[in-house]
């Protein structure tokens, strides 16, 4: 029987690819790899690649980075079809996901469409917070506070009660959310104990403390901010 | 120069330490292996000896688990100042940690107490809640839900507020916690749709459904509790 892999790749260094991730990819016969937009490439196809099968087949699939969860699960669902085809063929096929599979992935999409029959194994990977403190030698949080991992997309009330309950907080899909998002960091006092980084473990990464100047312009879809109450 | 790298190794498996981590293993002059209590040895160190450079030497410290951020800090400086000593004699010393060094680590109560001139290189880790999520093949959160990291330490209104804010919550530390979790899981009718998972990675791993049933009895240091509004 073939198997479905999940893998998260981590944020973006070649070398924050768990032993296991690479032990897969070296033995697949099938990769899928998502494309946000047809034809534009795949930066986790980039970092995961000198480690894939030469061999394996490559199957580009458009899997839009969207909002609407119709429209991803639309997308799921036709991931799910490749896959269950080829793991009734005996089949080892992937897909490889930035950062961790179970946080904010397209992953979760195909696995809600999967026939429950399929043999799954899901490989957790380096989340772009922890490589992101880790790039900064900082603790995201200690103790017992709590940490909040919080989408910019989300409602602003939300986020400013995510951020009052926690010691430490992570800022995601930064991306055309800076505007909202500096605004809640001036209102919470939390503007100056905030670091942006860019592109984390990637070319061109960036660390940029002082984000109020900087954030504005800021047009980068791997952006995060990570802060803390000190 | 020397330097001082402080790597997360994973939450248990073998196999889920990065390519970097290993790297700097096997190159490594000194090892610093925190205890929990003096001479009752250290998970971590089982994670990772395989890896270790085996000439590298061994300095096992006593490092308190404990809710004393005063204990912690002068634990931390013990070990800052074994670190600043290998440093100026140009050696590569390593301490190692459960998941991520930046989550409820040791690691940073040895950075505060560090000399700032000491070349600090932190390797993120696989957390926990990542590598639970991944053996469960479920997502943490998805779109635009919030994340919320819990200590079962923390405050009992603060951990309400946090699950009131959040679409996918993971419990920490629910060692000697768990009775004080499971009526807040019961209050907030979390408990059905959470999950238990025991060593995740290590000997012994198990994951547990009916956690209303099996919670009390559990007196496992690394257990950990993940749940997600349906």
């Amino acid at each position: 029987m073939g198997k479905f892999y999940g893998i998260g790749i981590g944020p973006g260094d070649k070398e924050l690819l768990t032993l296991k991730a690479v032990k897969i990819l070296q033995k697949i016969d099938v990769l899928i790899i998502p494309e946000a937009r047809k034809s534009k490439g795949s930066i986790a196809y980039e970092i995961a690649k000198e480690y894939i099968n030469p061999t394996a087949e490559i199957i580009y699939t458009e899997f839009p980075m969207v909002n609407d969860r119709e429209i991803m699960y639309e997308a799921g669902k036709n991931v799910a079809l490749i896959v269950e085809s080829c793991v009734a063929e005996g089949k080892a096929i992937a897909f490889i996901t930035l950062g961790d599979p179970s946080i904010y992935s397209t992953y979760s999409y195909i696995l809600k469409n999967l026939n429950t029959k399929v043999e799954v194994e899901t490989i957790p990977g380096i989340t772009s917070f922890c490589a992101s403190a880790a790039m900064l030698n900082r603790p995201l949080v200690t103790g017992e506070e709590i940490l909040s991992i919080i989408p910019a997309t989300a409602d602003e009330e939300r986020i400013k009660s995510a951020i009052d309950v926690s010691g430490g907080q992570a800022f995601m899909k930064v991306f055309n959310h800076s505007e909202k998002l500096m605004r809640i960091l001036c209102e919470k006092e939390l503007i100056d104990s905030s670091v942006m980084v860019k592109r984390c473990g990637l070319d061109g990464c960036e660390v940029v403390y002082n984000i109020e100047e900087r954030m504005k312009e800021d047009k980068q879809y791997l952006s995060i901010v990570i802060s803390r109450k000190e």
